[in-house]
């Protein structure tokens, strides 16, 4: 134990690494990833949880150097970091690392296109920080995943701070020993509880693992000092926060094995859990047509973690519906739609789908893969038909194209920001890289 | 499980407080409290750590509406209690809950001070909020402790982002809905690890729950809903972050029995386990005159938790040297000092207390109280004295009386903010009941 240096490591890699480092499908990849969490803050941006988190903040704004995604609002660096977070998880429709449940762009792209504004940071400097930071943020997620998770951490925030933490130092330049009290800082500040989940405070977690990340980074280029070994220490993040650690998983093939190569999007707004279920009956409902009126009962087999995290039965709000599986499965047979407008308030208080979701069962069943689902349709007149969905879409097996990531950007931001802006919006994220100075970006997504 | 409502109920009691509900005992307490924290945030205001602090979040600071303590810097509310609660902590030189080792006032006086100062709050309702935020902070403390703290938490931090959003919601004046809120946000945000202690980030840990205690009760007013059982559900505060869970400490006797009264202050400047060990090398040094230059070894018999906190045998700064029960004892035989100037720079590079240092040994004995200790002193002639301190100086059988709290106040204030300032604010600090606008203590507290 005494002779590791687990943080030392990793801030020396962090530092180090150059922008030729990252493989041309890992930095794609994170292209992609910036370019889903874009549609997902512009599309969250007019959510009442912004509104009241932006009614709580603006007052202690500092100098307007960033933009609210999506808003007319300019804020100081940090509560810029803040609110975008926010916007980007409060549909449940971003991105998800699969092996840790980690929504990895909230918290580092937030904090980075915050703080790049005001700073003349190229696409090529901001995308190897983006990638960097998912980097970090994910192999400190593997390295306590589950049990940290099972425990009751929302991992999104307590590893996204690292990733917020380091992705900024990278674009402060920080030295080595500034990294590593930045990750001290981000360590001592990880937090987000799971009882969150189906509240506002849900996604204030990524949001405020942005905004602490990027504080710890600007705290540790100021030489506020922190512990050099927060991360491993006996009293340090994975052993305080969490029963296993398992530190290869930080070190091992770091710079030849990428996480953040691995990233996936959401196909739909709610926990990925319930992706396939989704997927099943919205595959169901093409073949039934008028039949689904018809239905007496659904039965679901699923991975345990679906009914532990979304067993909720009766959901009182479009939030809650976003973690009862019963709701999505009315509603993608019933309407077919997984996107956000399948989990708001009037969507989870349809008589018809209220009707259709108490007459949905599930069971758990530890050999059926998370990504996968067993779905029996039982009619009134006795027919039973069955569905097996192997791997849902979005899932690494079947991943979302450049165009279906386009689609779900444009259908987000148009009724947010209208049709002109989105349109160049989206073609300035594919363009990121050879963008000269990301601020032309942060600010063409300002709601006019 | 589910019928527990310890949040619900804590948020009612908090919120239906009235003044007169307080006993006067009590709320003499809380202005000891009050004079206390007050001179450690102005001497602790010109450490290194604040000026560091303070260079990182002077540029993201918004309105200038609140005073850090002992500069002339004015910050935003939150930014300021940030920077107060950090000055009042960065000395450990403040105060001590000596059930659960909580340092109650940095988060909770921090946070609402620098809030009243735009809102024409009254000492009665300042100290009300104040004594109402330490009761919270203490309870849901003793409700985890010491498992809590056993595990790795800085429960300074941890609990006090409770007390800090109870008192600052209730100078807010939310509904009970809303302090459930303000709790959750407060329990999401809950962190702060013990590897941070010797570095600059302890301190940062009250004040950053003075921030986002603060940040939750204006995030709750502004209605932006978190969970309801933060504190008790299966995945909420208390079982996430503790093995121990007794929530009839949170509840029983609540409005009867208060832990704001049993609050005590630090004669030293160091971690509490120490105060016994300097109290009896200081009555030993008066004892032996010169012949302390003959000292051979001096053997401290001590509670475990002296040597799991303080054990350092070789610090290399001030900060370091708070954690060296070898050097404390040194300091304290040579110059007699537990004050600031026994943990600095300075003290700890002085050749003769690093080599008395390192004649100092200590065994753990779980027989001893946490207050007290056993010292041998063996001479180079072989003679051996010994001396036992049954309750070190400042410990609730021996508390600092109002005059000895007026001279630590005095001696801490006058090198800060010179004579004449430091002993008006110690007058308006004693007379805070009276106070028709504590902004007058706040703006009083400013270098001028």
């Amino acid at each position: 134990m005494k002779d590791l240096e687990i943080t030392r490591q990793l801030a020396g890699w962090v530092v180090g690494l150059d922008a030729g480092d990252i493989p041309a499908e890992v930095r794609r990849e994170g292209v992609r990833t910036f370019v889903n969490w874009l549609g997902c803050a512009v599309g969250g941006a007019s959510h009442e949880t912004v509104d009241r988190a932006l009614d709580a903040v603006r007052m202690f704004s500092g100098p307007e150097r960033a933009q609210v995604i999506g808003r007319d609002d300019r804020l100081d660096e940090l509560h810029a970091a803040l609110i975008n977070g926010i916007s980007s998880h409060v549909l449940d429709y971003d991105d998800t690392h699969l092996k840790t449940i980690i929504h990895p762009a909230g918290p580092v792209a937030s904090a980075i296109l915050a703080v790049s504004e005001s700073r003349a940071v190229s696409g090529r400097d901001f995308l190897t920080a983006l990638v960097v930071g998912i980097e970090v943020e994910c192999r400190i997620g593997n390295a306590v995943y589950p049990d940290h998770y099972d425990r009751g951490w929302h991992i999104t925030g307590t590893a996204g701070v690292f990733g917020a933490a380091a992705a900024t130092g990278k674009l402060l330049g920080l030295s080595r020993q500034q990294m590593m009290w930045a990750i001290g800082l981000a360590a001592t500040q990880a937090s987000g509880l799971r009882d969150m989940f189906g509240t506002m405070t849900k996604s204030f977690h990524p949001g405020r693992a942005a905004q602490n990340g990027a504080m710890a980074a600007f705290l540790a280029k100021a030489n506020f000092d922190s512990s050099e070994r927060a991360i491993e220490a006996p009293r340090g993040f994975a052993n305080v926060l969490s029963t296993k650690q398992d530190y290869s998983e930080i070190l091992d093939g770091l710079g030849s094995d990428w996480e953040a190569g691995l990233n996936t999007y959401k196909p739909y707004a709610c926990g990925i859990v319930i992706h396939p279920t989704i997927d099943g009956c919205q595959q169901l409902r093409e073949r039934l047509g008028g039949k689904v009126a018809a239905i007496a009962s659904v039965g679901l087999r699923t991975h345990p973690l679906v009914l532990e995290l979304t067993g909720k039965r009766r959901p009182n709000t479009g939030l809650e519906g976003k973690f009862s599986v019963f709701h999505a499965a009315a509603t993608a047979l019933l309407r077919g739609d997984g996107s956000p407008t399948a989990f708001t308030d009037e969507a989870v208080r349809d008589p018809a789908i209220m009707a259709l979701r108490d007459r949905v069962d599930a069971t758990s069943d530890a050999g059926v893969p998370e990504d996968a689902v067993h779905i029996a349709v039982t009619f009134e007149d006795g027919e039973r038909i069955e569905l097996h969905v192997p791997h849902a879409i979005g899932s690494l097996e079947r991943p979302l194209s450049d165009n279906a990531i386009g689609k779900k950007f444009t259908n987000q931001s148009v009724p947010v920001i209208g049709e002109a802006a989105a349109g160049s919006l989206l073609d300035m994220g594919w363009a990121i890289e050879t963008s000269p100075d990301v601020a032309a970006i942060a600010r063409a997504a300002a709601a006019s």
